[in-house]
């Protein structure tokens, strides 16, 4: 019953517990627009409180779809840039911003969103090629 | 800052915060094949308690991405189908199987899926014309 059938079957269920965690899309979507430093990423998603977003980033960095940059400086800097395997998500991230685009209505007072959050998830994601 | 940009960052941000809610993916794969019923649910998903899915269920019923169709029988039958906003989802759930096939590995004791959830999740999700 699940013989060669069973390998696509646990890949997408890994895709989607991954992507089935919250604030995943929304990082991966403000990274497709390039590396960013741990602070930017809070401030460009605003609800997220450091913890989480400590704990989505380890997530992520572990499946090897972001890795964290150092740069020895001075003074030292860290950032989140996406992997290729990462980069190759953003068909995912773009159908899902279509269908946003043409299916979620938004109440009155909810739709805003502040500065690089809106900006990140306005511009479409760069497309590139898949390897 | 935020004033053409804002409608569409926060249609995102919903659209995001609705897949990062655990199963969701899984279950909108599943009914693209067609309806089902409850416990047609539970057994392709196999992991899911009664409690997660029935919450999941109401949250895409609430959303409108799912409806909950009663057969008066008798014997009186529900079962859970797609919207046209929920079948539209194809593409992002396409696009996630085929990022998956792409790049996940699996680790050679879970590679495995029963029944159901192995045949749904292998087959391409159906193709719909948009809106």
């Amino acid at each position: 019953m699940h013989d060669d059938l069973s390998p696509l079957c646990g890949r997408f269920l890994t895709a989607a517990d991954l992507l089935g965690r919250r604030w995943t899309g929304v990082i991966l979507r403000i990274l497709l627009d390039g590396p960013r430093r741990f602070g930017e990423l809070t401030e460009a998603i605003g609800t997220i409180s450091e913890r989480v977003l400590s704990e989505r980033l380890k997530d992520l960095e572990a499946e090897g779809i972001i890795e964290r940059h150092v740069d020895v400086g001075p003074p030292i800097r860290s950032e989140y840039r996406l992997t290729q395997k990462g980069q190759d998500f953003w068909k995912v991230i773009d159908e899902l911003g279509k269908w946003a685009e043409r299916w979620v209505e938004l109440p009155p007072a909810t739709g805003s969103a502040k500065g690089v959050a809106a900006k990140a998830a306005r511009a479409a994601p760069r497309k590139r090629k898949t390897a």
